[in-house]
């Protein structure tokens, strides 16, 4: 069949290990099961009726190897007519009951133009957030709290002050940073940003502060509201913990007027078996995109937390590509970055990215204005060529990091 | 140190694999890294005051066998205090960003008392689904529809009627129905709930419709709302698609006077594999009754859709263990079921179960009614302590039942 797909079927590609299934078969269950129901059996007259409802095998792809596990790739067309448009329903009908089916993995969901009419995708995307900060084409700088849980208003907003006195372009709240007595959303907003007027007098940049998003369902439009009422310039949301639709709904009210910075909280969960879950690229990159994240952290292939290199480009792939509907998103990967690290994170992601750190912001010798001073004093060498060795003989911040934690080229 | 645990920490297993790993240095990594921080350095007045923040190792159990992979089931406790008192900050909190950091998967989560408070749990369970079909003590046979996509009122209608007559205590939609204009959510229900007292004229027996809850997140409610006017006394809600929280309101809200069904959808891209995800007990069993499913389904160990006989034991066991606070949920575990299986269903779940056939009711060749008639003769059987083959001799439906399918004993 040479259908259109793109213009109303949604289209999933699977990864099925199985070492003697009949993947054909398989593919044929899986168009019907998931759509119809039944087809064989159906009288001629009901056949017409039912085709604009039914299942389509795109394409089925064996692998069978010696010596490795059997397993194929299948795509599976569904109509969009059978769904609504929202993600929970295209999650049900693709990867519902089919993810408890043996060794599937979900590796693409493609979705029809009809589906994507309703998503605006991100409302500032890359090159909103850029125009916010002033900031046209350098690589963007992102640090997070060091320590939150325990600590009071005051000890937070030095954090901040340091951070930002650094010289860094957004800085986030700690994911696991919940409302609370000590530090309550709008009296943190509030002290924070004024650590970042207070530091702007000094640095003449602006930044972009993501306080952490919060609470029940329900009432996180009312706490985004209170947060920017407070003047919170960018929002956190821990999506996988609330679900895309979630997103969805905050990224597409008026109201909320700042960016979205998605965090990965959670995805661990369902993307790094080989056998089963949602594949990174789709569950990291285009699900947030489409659900209408600006910005999406994911633990990068350099650091701590590691993902193989492979994926990580393949989520920038999802975020970064041009798409005549949704803006881009910028790229965040996250976990274990130091200074050091900045002439790969470059080479891999080009200037389209945030470079954020954590601990190699905190941790810097000097302290986390220090430690924000030589993460832009990386950034600049590497965009004027210069090795991170030789720029350092001339910038005392970015050679103590290199002494604590090394440098790549 | 010996702490009640449960009055304030909540205490998450985990199971990671490692060949490696110094698990006892990993441990006390998670415990201080997901919650405070940094400790060791902490000055000493400092430590006085954030010790109440402080995660705890409750244990670390080696398992290292020649030949086996080798493995860890790590405990940690964290202070409640640390989060406020939803699914999602307890999820971030103990499954987060650890979710990404290597082979981890999250066995079972305990949750103390104080938290256990944001909770009520199921507002039916067990008992109210039973008092509201006015069934005391046997097991109860739910059926789905066959084909529900592309079908109109009137073949749905007809359906329905079908499977009431054949004596079904409920009838669930499929999940993958969603709101359409061929079978809208207002229309299905006034007329399944019309076909339900028709046939009830005949079986004398009350029946519960779960209509599936789908749509935008925020309209979930108002979709709930719109059901329950038109006449429907139970939902069905895709509650891995949504997220737990979705859930938990709509479950506390006192406008939905109905029980709700957990449907597993999207759940075998998070518990199957045996080195990342969320284990099924937990997933479908415990946070489905905190968050206030009055019953869950779930792949049998029986059927087309397998799940390891040990692993749907701990979920029943999650379901239905005693517990002060939370109603017992509904065990239903799905698919494949056919009135062969019921000596097994009964055997393992004893009589708090839903028996719940697709196939096994609408396969029969006398049709539905005679089904569900088959599925009811089985039970009888089975509860007065006669085997199937036995009671068939005088009931033609079980009879060609097992005739097709086959019986178990
Ligand atoms: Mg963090
Ligand atoms: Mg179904």
């Amino acid at each position: 069949m040479n259908r259109n797909w793109k213009e109303n079927y949604c289209v999933a590609t699977y990864r099925l290990h199985d070492e003697k299934a009949d993947f054909e078969k398989k593919a044929q269950g899986i168009a019907v099961g998931l759509t119809v129901g039944s087809w064989t059996d159906l009288p001629q007259a009901q056949k017409a009726e039912m085709e604009k409802h039914l299942g389509q095998v795109v394409s089925v792809e064996v692998h069978d190897q010696p010596g490795k596990e059997r397993y194929a790739d299948i795509r599976i067309a569904y109509p969009d007519l059978n769904f609504s448009r929202d993600i929970p329903a295209l999650l049900v009908t693709a990867f519902g009951k089919l993810s408890m089916d043996g060794r599937i993995k979900l590796l693409d969901l493609e979705v029809s133009d009809r589906f994507r009419e309703g998503f605006n995708g991100p409302k500032f995307g890359l090159d909103g957030v850029r125009k916010l900060l002033g900031i046209p084409d350098r690589p963007l700088l992102m640090s997070i709290f060091k320590s939150v849980i325990g600590h009071n208003l005051p000890e937070l907003r030095e954090q901040f002050y340091q951070q930002a006195l650094g010289g860094v372009d957004l800085i986030k709240d700690d994911e696991i940073l919940f409302e609370n007595p000590l530090t309550p959303l709008e009296k943190r907003v509030r002290a924070c940003m004024e650590a970042a007027a207070e530091a702007e007098q000094k640095t003449g940049q602006k930044l972009l502060y993501a306080v952490n998003l919060t609470g029940p369902t329900s009432q996180l439009k009312q706490q985004a509201a209170k947060a920017i009422e407070a003047g919170a310039n960018a929002l956190l949301f821990n999506v996988l913990a609330y679900g895309f639709d979630v997103l969805h709904e905050l990224a597409q009210d008026p109201d909320i007027s700042v960016p979205i910075a998605a965090h990965p909280a959670v995805a661990g969960a369902l993307y790094p078996s080989p056998h089963y879950g949602i594949a990174a690229p789709l569950l990291l990159g285009k699900l947030m995109r489409l659900a209408g994240a600006d910005l999406v952290l994911f633990p990068s292939p350099y650091g701590s937390v590691v993902m193989p290199k492979e994926e990580n480009m393949a989520i920038k792939e999802a975020l970064l590509q041009p798409d005549e509907h949704l803006k881009r998103c910028f790229p965040v990967p996250s976990a274990g970055i130091h200074p050091g690290l900045v002439p790969w994170i470059l080479r891999d992601f080009g200037t389209e990215v945030i470079v954020n750190a954590g601990g190699g912001v905190h941790g810097h010798p000097g302290g986390a204005a220090a430690g924000g001073r030589a993460f832009r004093q990386a950034i600049d060498a590497v965009l004027r060529g210069e090795d991170l060795t030789q720029a350092a003989a001339s910038q005392p911040e970015l050679a103590e990091a290199i002494r604590l934690w090394g440098a790549k080229q």
